[in-house]
Protein backbone atom coordinates (compact mmCIF):
# COMPACT_ATOMS: atom_id res chain seq x y z
CA UNK A 1 0.00 0.00 0.00
CA UNK A 2 1.40 3.44 -1.59
CA UNK A 3 1.58 5.92 1.87
CA UNK A 4 -0.64 9.19 1.80
CA UNK A 5 1.62 11.95 1.96
CA UNK A 6 1.29 12.26 5.39
CA UNK A 7 1.79 8.84 6.06
CA UNK A 8 5.32 9.29 4.40
CA UNK A 9 6.26 12.33 6.08
CA UNK A 10 5.56 10.09 9.44
CA UNK A 11 7.47 7.43 8.40
CA UNK A 12 10.16 9.76 7.58
CA UNK A 13 10.03 11.11 11.09
CA UNK A 14 10.65 8.25 12.31
CA UNK A 15 13.59 6.95 9.77
CA UNK A 16 15.29 10.11 10.92
CA UNK A 17 14.45 8.97 14.50
CA UNK A 18 15.99 5.55 13.57
CA UNK A 19 19.19 7.33 12.06
CA UNK A 20 19.73 9.63 15.32
CA UNK A 21 19.38 6.62 17.52
CA UNK A 22 22.00 4.87 14.81
CA UNK A 23 24.10 7.84 14.72
CA UNK A 24 24.34 8.25 18.78
CA UNK A 25 22.98 11.50 17.56
CA UNK A 26 21.65 12.87 20.99
CA UNK A 27 20.39 16.49 20.04
CA UNK A 28 18.63 15.04 16.64
CA UNK A 29 17.07 12.40 18.97
CA UNK A 30 15.40 14.68 21.27
CA UNK A 31 14.58 17.08 18.59
CA UNK A 32 12.07 14.61 17.31
CA UNK A 33 9.86 15.15 20.61
CA UNK A 34 7.41 17.83 21.54
CA UNK A 35 8.32 20.04 24.52
CA UNK A 36 5.15 17.80 26.88
CA UNK A 37 6.22 14.56 25.39
CA UNK A 38 5.54 11.31 27.78
CA UNK A 39 7.78 8.44 27.00
CA UNK A 40 7.62 4.86 28.57
CA UNK A 41 10.84 3.93 27.72
CA UNK A 42 12.62 0.16 28.23
CA UNK A 43 14.62 1.15 31.26
CA UNK A 44 12.89 2.62 34.60
CA UNK A 45 11.06 4.97 35.36
CA UNK A 46 7.56 4.49 34.45
CA UNK A 47 7.43 7.02 32.87
CA UNK A 48 9.64 11.05 31.79
CA UNK A 49 7.82 13.87 30.47
CA UNK A 50 8.68 16.84 29.29
CA UNK A 51 12.32 18.89 29.48
CA UNK A 52 13.38 15.15 30.87
CA UNK A 53 12.41 13.29 27.27
CA UNK A 54 13.98 16.80 25.91
CA UNK A 55 17.25 16.54 27.38
CA UNK A 56 19.50 14.89 25.66
CA UNK A 57 22.33 14.52 28.33
CA UNK A 58 19.71 11.50 29.53
CA UNK A 59 19.87 9.45 26.02
CA UNK A 60 23.81 10.70 25.73
CA UNK A 61 24.30 8.33 28.91
CA UNK A 62 22.26 5.53 27.24
CA UNK A 63 24.14 6.39 23.92
CA UNK A 64 27.77 6.43 25.97
CA UNK A 65 26.68 2.33 26.92
CA UNK A 66 27.61 1.40 23.22
CA UNK A 67 30.48 0.93 21.39
CA UNK A 68 28.80 0.39 17.62
CA UNK A 69 26.03 2.15 15.93
CA UNK A 70 22.86 1.15 17.54
CA UNK A 71 20.11 -0.33 15.10
CA UNK A 72 16.88 -0.61 16.13
CA UNK A 73 15.15 -1.28 12.62
CA UNK A 74 11.40 -1.40 12.51
CA UNK A 75 9.78 -4.02 11.03
CA UNK A 76 6.61 -4.27 9.77
CA UNK A 77 5.32 -0.57 10.61
CA UNK A 78 1.45 0.52 10.91
CA UNK A 79 0.51 4.21 10.36
CA UNK A 80 -2.53 5.95 10.97
CA UNK A 81 -3.18 9.78 10.68
CA UNK A 82 -6.21 11.64 11.53
CA UNK A 83 -6.60 15.13 11.33
CA UNK A 84 -3.57 16.75 13.00
CA UNK A 85 -2.88 13.52 15.06
CA UNK A 86 -1.33 10.26 13.98
CA UNK A 87 -0.04 6.99 15.13
CA UNK A 88 2.79 4.10 14.47
CA UNK A 89 3.22 0.79 15.85
CA UNK A 90 5.47 -2.35 15.23
CA UNK A 91 8.01 -4.86 16.44
CA UNK A 92 12.17 -2.46 16.07
CA UNK A 93 15.00 -5.10 16.10
CA UNK A 94 17.94 -3.56 18.08
CA UNK A 95 21.50 -4.75 17.55
CA UNK A 96 24.89 -3.48 18.05
CA UNK A 97 27.50 -3.95 20.75
CA UNK A 98 27.90 -2.44 24.22
CA UNK A 99 31.13 -1.04 25.68
CA UNK A 100 31.83 -4.08 27.59
CA UNK A 101 31.39 -6.23 24.65
CA UNK A 102 27.98 -7.54 25.05
CA UNK A 103 26.11 -8.08 21.73
CA UNK A 104 22.67 -7.00 21.73
CA UNK A 105 20.17 -8.46 19.55
CA UNK A 106 16.87 -7.69 20.62
CA UNK A 107 13.10 -7.55 19.54
CA UNK A 108 10.99 -5.23 21.41
CA UNK A 109 7.44 -3.68 20.81
CA UNK A 110 7.33 0.52 19.88
CA UNK A 111 4.38 2.77 19.46
CA UNK A 112 5.06 6.16 18.22
CA UNK A 113 1.59 8.92 19.22
CA UNK A 114 2.18 11.86 16.83
CA UNK A 115 0.91 15.47 16.55
CA UNK A 116 0.92 18.03 13.67
CA UNK A 117 3.11 21.19 15.08
CA UNK A 118 2.85 23.55 11.59
CA UNK A 119 4.37 21.67 8.35
CA UNK A 120 6.02 18.67 10.48
CA UNK A 121 5.28 15.82 12.71
CA UNK A 122 6.65 15.50 16.35
CA UNK A 123 6.23 12.91 18.44
CA UNK A 124 4.04 13.41 21.45
CA UNK A 125 4.32 10.04 23.31
CA UNK A 126 6.85 6.87 22.67
CA UNK A 127 6.10 3.72 24.43
CA UNK A 128 8.62 0.71 23.95
CA UNK A 129 8.77 -2.62 25.59
CA UNK A 130 9.26 -6.72 26.08
CA UNK A 131 7.22 -8.38 28.09
CA UNK A 132 7.18 -10.83 30.95
CA UNK A 133 7.25 -14.20 31.89
CA UNK A 134 4.10 -14.57 34.14
CA UNK A 135 6.15 -17.96 35.28
CA UNK A 136 6.58 -15.97 38.79
CA UNK A 137 10.13 -15.10 37.99
CA UNK A 138 9.41 -11.76 36.69
CA UNK A 139 11.88 -11.86 33.91
CA UNK A 140 11.79 -9.39 31.26
CA UNK A 141 11.50 -11.51 28.00
CA UNK A 142 14.56 -10.43 25.96
CA UNK A 143 15.03 -12.91 23.60
CA UNK A 144 11.36 -13.25 22.07
CA UNK A 145 11.45 -13.28 18.25
CA UNK A 146 8.45 -11.91 16.24
CA UNK B 1 -10.31 20.37 31.09
CA UNK B 2 -13.40 19.32 29.94
CA UNK B 3 -13.84 16.54 27.50
CA UNK B 4 -14.61 17.43 23.86
CA UNK B 5 -17.82 15.15 22.39
CA UNK B 6 -15.32 12.75 21.29
CA UNK B 7 -12.67 12.58 23.88
CA UNK B 8 -15.63 11.72 26.26
CA UNK B 9 -16.60 8.64 24.20
CA UNK B 10 -12.99 7.76 23.87
CA UNK B 11 -13.02 7.92 28.13
CA UNK B 12 -16.52 5.89 28.14
CA UNK B 13 -14.87 3.21 25.92
CA UNK B 14 -12.17 3.03 28.32
CA UNK B 15 -14.35 2.96 31.08
CA UNK B 16 -16.21 -0.03 29.97
CA UNK B 17 -12.67 -2.02 28.92
CA UNK B 18 -11.85 -1.24 32.74
CA UNK B 19 -15.01 -2.30 33.56
CA UNK B 20 -15.09 -5.99 31.52
CA UNK B 21 -11.50 -6.39 33.25
CA UNK B 22 -13.16 -6.18 36.62
CA UNK B 23 -15.54 -8.25 36.10
CA UNK B 24 -13.79 -11.10 34.53
CA UNK B 25 -16.19 -10.26 31.30
CA UNK B 26 -14.17 -12.15 28.31
CA UNK B 27 -16.94 -11.44 25.37
CA UNK B 28 -17.27 -7.42 26.62
CA UNK B 29 -13.51 -7.21 27.04
CA UNK B 30 -12.87 -8.48 23.51
CA UNK B 31 -16.08 -6.54 22.07
CA UNK B 32 -13.85 -3.90 21.97
CA UNK B 33 -11.18 -4.37 19.66
CA UNK B 34 -11.58 -4.33 15.90
CA UNK B 35 -11.20 -7.19 13.81
CA UNK B 36 -7.39 -6.26 12.97
CA UNK B 37 -6.32 -5.32 16.35
CA UNK B 38 -3.15 -5.59 17.40
CA UNK B 39 -1.75 -5.95 21.04
CA UNK B 40 1.30 -5.99 22.68
CA UNK B 41 0.33 -7.49 26.36
CA UNK B 42 2.11 -7.34 29.47
CA UNK B 43 2.98 -11.29 28.93
CA UNK B 44 4.15 -12.98 25.92
CA UNK B 45 4.31 -13.34 22.93
CA UNK B 46 5.25 -9.89 21.47
CA UNK B 47 2.69 -9.35 19.64
CA UNK B 48 -0.85 -10.87 19.29
CA UNK B 49 -3.33 -9.95 15.84
CA UNK B 50 -6.83 -10.07 14.47
CA UNK B 51 -8.51 -13.49 15.77
CA UNK B 52 -6.10 -13.68 18.71
CA UNK B 53 -7.23 -10.25 20.60
CA UNK B 54 -10.50 -11.09 19.64
CA UNK B 55 -11.01 -14.63 21.33
CA UNK B 56 -12.55 -14.36 24.52
CA UNK B 57 -11.03 -17.74 25.14
CA UNK B 58 -7.29 -16.50 25.57
CA UNK B 59 -8.45 -13.61 27.94
CA UNK B 60 -10.79 -16.22 29.76
CA UNK B 61 -7.63 -18.40 30.58
CA UNK B 62 -6.16 -15.11 32.35
CA UNK B 63 -9.12 -14.08 33.60
CA UNK B 64 -9.32 -17.76 35.51
CA UNK B 65 -6.14 -16.92 37.26
CA UNK B 66 -7.74 -14.43 39.20
CA UNK B 67 -10.18 -15.12 42.70
CA UNK B 68 -11.20 -11.60 43.08
CA UNK B 69 -12.20 -8.52 40.34
CA UNK B 70 -9.18 -7.14 38.57
CA UNK B 71 -8.72 -3.24 39.45
CA UNK B 72 -6.99 -1.57 36.67
CA UNK B 73 -7.47 1.70 37.36
CA UNK B 74 -6.48 4.78 35.08
CA UNK B 75 -4.38 7.67 36.57
CA UNK B 76 -3.66 10.69 34.49
CA UNK B 77 -5.20 9.84 31.54
CA UNK B 78 -4.42 12.18 28.09
CA UNK B 79 -6.55 11.86 25.47
CA UNK B 80 -5.88 13.10 21.85
CA UNK B 81 -8.39 12.91 18.52
CA UNK B 82 -8.11 13.61 15.09
CA UNK B 83 -10.88 13.12 12.47
CA UNK B 84 -11.45 9.34 12.61
CA UNK B 85 -8.14 7.75 14.87
CA UNK B 86 -7.47 8.35 18.40
CA UNK B 87 -4.71 7.46 20.81
CA UNK B 88 -4.91 7.65 24.95
CA UNK B 89 -2.45 6.62 27.35
CA UNK B 90 -1.25 7.00 30.80
CA UNK B 91 -0.67 4.63 33.99
CA UNK B 92 -2.61 2.02 35.10
CA UNK B 93 -2.73 0.66 39.00
CA UNK B 94 -3.80 -3.15 39.06
CA UNK B 95 -4.56 -4.30 42.18
CA UNK B 96 -6.40 -8.05 43.21
CA UNK B 97 -5.87 -11.68 44.37
CA UNK B 98 -4.77 -13.95 42.01
CA UNK B 99 -6.32 -17.74 42.91
CA UNK B 100 -3.41 -19.24 44.14
CA UNK B 101 -3.68 -16.40 46.85
CA UNK B 102 -0.74 -14.13 45.27
CA UNK B 103 -1.67 -9.93 46.22
CA UNK B 104 -1.11 -8.48 42.89
CA UNK B 105 -0.18 -4.96 42.86
CA UNK B 106 1.32 -3.94 40.37
CA UNK B 107 1.56 -0.39 37.87
CA UNK B 108 2.19 -0.52 34.69
CA UNK B 109 1.92 1.66 31.08
CA UNK B 110 -1.06 1.42 28.78
CA UNK B 111 -0.94 3.19 25.32
CA UNK B 112 -4.13 2.53 23.08
CA UNK B 113 -4.70 3.54 19.78
CA UNK B 114 -8.70 3.96 18.61
CA UNK B 115 -10.51 3.93 14.94
CA UNK B 116 -13.77 5.56 14.97
CA UNK B 117 -16.21 2.70 13.12
CA UNK B 118 -19.36 4.27 12.33
CA UNK B 119 -20.50 6.07 15.33
CA UNK B 120 -18.52 3.75 17.89
CA UNK B 121 -14.78 3.60 18.76
CA UNK B 122 -12.54 0.65 18.71
CA UNK B 123 -9.25 -0.07 19.88
CA UNK B 124 -6.96 -1.03 16.98
CA UNK B 125 -4.22 -1.20 19.16
CA UNK B 126 -3.13 -1.96 22.92
CA UNK B 127 0.21 -1.76 24.06
CA UNK B 128 0.69 -2.33 27.90
CA UNK B 129 4.29 -3.02 29.87
CA UNK B 130 6.45 -2.32 32.53
CA UNK B 131 10.48 -1.54 31.86
CA UNK B 132 13.16 -3.51 32.75
CA UNK B 133 15.97 -3.37 34.95
CA UNK B 134 19.32 -2.59 32.92
CA UNK B 135 21.82 -3.74 35.43
CA UNK B 136 22.31 -7.17 33.36
CA UNK B 137 19.52 -8.92 36.04
CA UNK B 138 16.73 -8.65 33.00
CA UNK B 139 14.29 -8.52 35.68
CA UNK B 140 11.23 -7.20 34.83
CA UNK B 141 10.09 -3.94 37.50
CA UNK B 142 7.11 -5.10 38.67
CA UNK B 143 7.43 -2.30 41.88
CA UNK B 144 7.70 0.68 40.24
CA UNK B 145 5.01 3.24 41.36
CA UNK B 146 4.88 6.62 40.13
Amino acid sequence: MTDTPDAARIRAVLDEFTAAIRNRDAAAAVAIYTDDAVAYGLAPPLSIEGQQVRDPARIQTWFDTWASPIESKPHGLTIRVGGDIAYAFGLRHMTGTKTDGEEIDLWFRSTVCLVRQGSSWKIAHAHDSVPFAMDGTGRALLDLKP
